[in-house]
């Protein structure tokens, strides 16, 4: 039997000033696993702009401000190292591969989870916002609702997947669009966008119309859109006929909004052909705006849908995980250390970013 | 072979002076049937408030004013007097008793068609807008897609199930509750609503929550509400609460809105449990508005759903006429003469009417 | 708190000579809960024909045979008195009503859990099978897995939803009818049977025809069949005959097969109409013979469904239970007293039980 | 305006000798469109087994021999040189390019209809079958049911996508699994099972197990299939381990069985992961024989569903031709001439067949 060492401490980085900008690496406790929890030696973890809104409260909305001692972080890889009392048995075991997502534990057994819903679990942790995240050595997570990693798919790959993955792929399948029909992916090159680009392309078979600035050409193409439309050579009534133009006069069967803009949702209705679907993806910051076309009356003559999608379950993820493992899709990315998590929050701030960051934790 | 006399001219009701409330019963050339159409002896027709939407030109986005000889009517219920050439050995003969429904022709080949949404067919021929309606004694319509009226239905209470009954029906099937579920009614003792209420307590075993004025309370409760709550009674958030309370603290699966108020939309998000879903039916006057509470980082964090429900299609007026066959569902109303249509209008205009008016046309 | 005395041992029913009817009550060690577990004081336990199977090990297929320790029953009715390490702050508590079903344990983690098929858990324990079941005074359970009984339903009347219930329950869910269409129930007046024509017809809006011998005809129709069938006064082609006159000459959309008698599945086929849907429930013993009418190219002409339904699961268990609680279902049962589980197992087998047996185990 | 000469007679082939592989060049009338009707000049026609089954009357169960005046063919392509009266302001005209399919005419009212099963209308008129079928240079069809041929596409591509295109899409569609999940097709090499394996692979992203005579291995490869099983490499029970190895152990979600032999049925079901679906598209000719292992039992502890999937409709007919113009699905084909038809049909019969033929009518 594989017996690890375990250090009584570990690094770990805080969000140590709340609502500004700011970690810090510290020395914290290594917990010991409870009945039904596991011990994972994380690897890897990516950063979320997410993690940026918990730290910042930058949400509206957001119950509450985190504590200077809160562990940030939601897409973390590794490996477990000890299982706690009653585990013993289960689906996993020591030295395993696992991910901890956005929801680290769901219960299993409230009304959401019972409909397959655990992405919206009543009783649900969330990692890194007031449940110890994966900006750490080591981690605490439920033995069965850790989410195995396939072989083949590397630790940095398959960060991304656990949050930014899993939740385009779910609003992808909600889109109620059949495989051949249009599909509009509005911030198309974007961090979820670029990846519902890709899913959608080559995982479901969708036709991808990507929209973003026309700096993300290139990139949209490359992740299989059949056209690219530059938000900045159009305004909202022209890009509604380019759309209806490029789909041979019907317009698309649905749009993903994958930005946070209130304009993006403003647009996206009249992408639509009768009976197409909006899914909302993207969270605006902010004072709340209704969608602004969402006219009663309007819904109802073109039979038009409005879907909010969360942040997917645990089946989506392992699904989502296994197209990453058969390349269908990757994630635009860079490796940095723990210790430039600060950096790379600023450089996430001032809109320098380009891809997605994975920390190395080793 | 049934052989039937045709009179050159008959009667009909024309919206004389489009624009106000008026109406006038002029003699109009009896029309010879075209190859696929039937020619209709109607005996009655309801009236709905979209005909004073058609006439007044009151309501904001229809594409043009009727012209001073239209016939109005959208509900009408007769008898089969003479096939066009074509349709000989078809699905209808002479005698047969049919009905007319707002869509009055659907192509049966345009891509809604294809897939079962004739209501919102590319190609529809709307009756009595700019297609001769059903206030006056004979009307065509198409051999393949009049809709054959059930024995055991009397034709008065035919004729409104053929758009108020279809529609709500269509809406209840669209909403994604199951049996069992919780489903409010918004509305629930309109004209709209109490065949809702009828059709989702007794036809669908689902489980209603009716909302409407204290005046309608018996009404409602008579037509199957389990719950009623008086809308004078609360406000927004304390009628939110007692639909929580009601459902045992999850909130309602569906909520249809059935007035066309934009207060009742702005309220109905908050009725649902997480994924749950709005039906918009009701389409509100004047300025549009969006769903006030349609903001996007809610309707994603709920998992909910926004549908716009149009007029429903043939499969689903068989169904609803089914219903109201076996004694599920019937409509309150009053038969009025077609002399009479201007007087029913003002009375509707001036909210006097209790119930639904149908003419006879005897 | 609520701390309740647990005995050091308490009494069992054990079958004692497996491979034989017989049963005999023993005194067996009261088990501490491990982490995740609770233990429940049982009050009242179903008896299901499966129990006889089980014990009998008559099962084709049947992988083995049970030892003379084992304690059956699968339909548990109880109240926690004790919660393993972990279960603290969990779902449940000291003192909660629950339900133990024929399912005891599912991960939460395989893919059909995932799927919400935990009916078909690849890792599920079986109470009464090869984990100890209900026909005892205290039994382990999952936290978070025990059923809630909701308030209002007494426990005799919850027992037998936990496995008769969920399963007619689930398979009409499964059947793809919608309500107001016709669903034909195959021996609907026995013990799944009769509970399927009830949930059907009250739950769930279905136009039932229940099949039977004539003897059940009266009780058919007060569980709310609209027509009665009598299986002695048709052969094969005139049953199918008449279900066709029935419908209106188009067929039923959907057959639920109750029984376990290879003829009603050779009958069901021709029951539907095109498009239709044969769920089969009843597990015929002895030699297995395919269903005798699923001849490809009919299947193919026809579009014919053809679904096998299992257990149903959590899910659907809490939904039936709430029906039975509303008053749309209630099973014909008598309870008897655990010293007599012998002489209720030989009254089974001589087909002599009417209706369902509970035990007291108070 | 648009106008053809149009000859008094035209050319065709007709079954001569019923019941024998026979067919006769001969001279026949050109019919005048009738109401609702459109006269087309077809190019292309291709050649299905159904026409050869027509032709011998060699399926167990089709009611009547066709008499020898009777056109066969059902899969043309040609122009509309004449429209019927009624049809000058409709979806089609003169100069259009349409095709007809086996179910030449579809009513659009029936049940069938009105649940988007036109291919199971009551009502249909089969092409060469009862009906004057397309091996011939002019044949009437309705003007609301033609097919149109999107630009891009060949007619002799597009003449196999009106019956083996549309019948493997829609079982393709039929078959529940989602994409990324793995689909085997049974008789992946043959006529149908080389387009369901394009369409499966490209068209809907599933991953494809190709299963047929090591003969076909790279055909099926070409076409997609991520996986070949060489048919002849195993015996029935170690082909459904070897399924189950290469889906990773669990089975796979779906079966399409294209072909015709009672043996691919009995294996079909084993290769099922839980929950899967087997779609029944080949009918084996001669005594009917049931589905081997549909054994109630085992469907219900496995949740097996078996499906029959019939020709598609007229809306899934235009979504395999918009896959075939993308180039998403091509048949393997000759071209040959009207004069060659019944030499087609003895290749055909004796095994000899290449891909399929369309004969070039021009």
């Amino acid at each position: 039997m594989l017996v690890y060492d375990i250090p009584k401490t570990h690094r770990a980085a805080v969000y140590d000033k709340p609502g500004t900008i700011s970690t810090k690496i510290v020395e914290v406790e290594t917990p010991e696993p409870g009945p039904g929890d596991v011990l994972v030696r994380l690897t890897h973890s990516g950063v979320c702009h997410s993690d940026m809104g918990v730290m910042e409260n930058s949400w509206r909305g957001l119950p509450m401000m985190v504590p200077p001692t809160q562990v940030g972080g939601h897409e973390g890889i590794g490996i477990i190292h000890k299982l706690g009392p009653g585990s013993e048995n289960g689906r996993v075991k020591v030295g395993d591969r696992v991910g901890i997502k956005w929801v680290a534990y769901a219960c299993g057994a409230c009304a959401p989870c019972l409909e397959g819903k655990d992405g919206v679990c009543f009783n649900q942790k969330i990692s890194g916002y007031y449940y110890p995240g994966t900006f750490q050595e080591y981690a605490l997570a439920p033995a069965n609702y850790v989410t195995p990693i396939p072989d083949g798919l590397s630790s940095q790959d398959a960060a991304p997947m656990l949050c930014a993955g899993v939740t385009t792929y779910s609003a992808l399948r909600k889109c109620d669009a059949k495989s051949g029909q249009w599909v509009v992916i509005s911030g198309a090159g974007g961090g979820l966008g670029h990846l519902a680009t890709q899913i959608g392309a080559r995982g479901m078979a969708y036709r991808i119309i990507g929209i973003d600035h026309g700096s993300k050409e290139n990139l949209v193409k490359e992740c299989g859109a059949e056209v690219f439309l530059d938000i900045t050579k159009f305004d909202d009534k022209t890009l509604a006929a380019e759309v209806k133009k490029v789909t041979g006069g019907l317009g698309a069967s649905a749009v993903i909004v994958c930005t946070a803009a209130n304009r993006a949702y403003a647009q996206a209705l009249d992408f639509l052909r009768f009976g197409g679907t909006l899914v909302c993806v993207g969270m605006p910051e902010g004072d709340s705006k209704p969608i602004e076309k969402a006219f009663p009356a309007v819904l109802v003559t073109q039979e038009w849908n409005i879907k909010g999608s969360a942040v997917g379950n645990q089946r989506e993820a392992l699904e989502v995980l296994d197209m990453a493992a058969r390349g269908i899709v990757k994630t635009h990315l860079k490796v940095r250390k723990l210790e430039e998590l600060t950096d790379v929050f600023h450089e996430m701030s001032e809109g320098k970013m380009q891809g997605r960051v994975v920390l190395d934790l080793q």
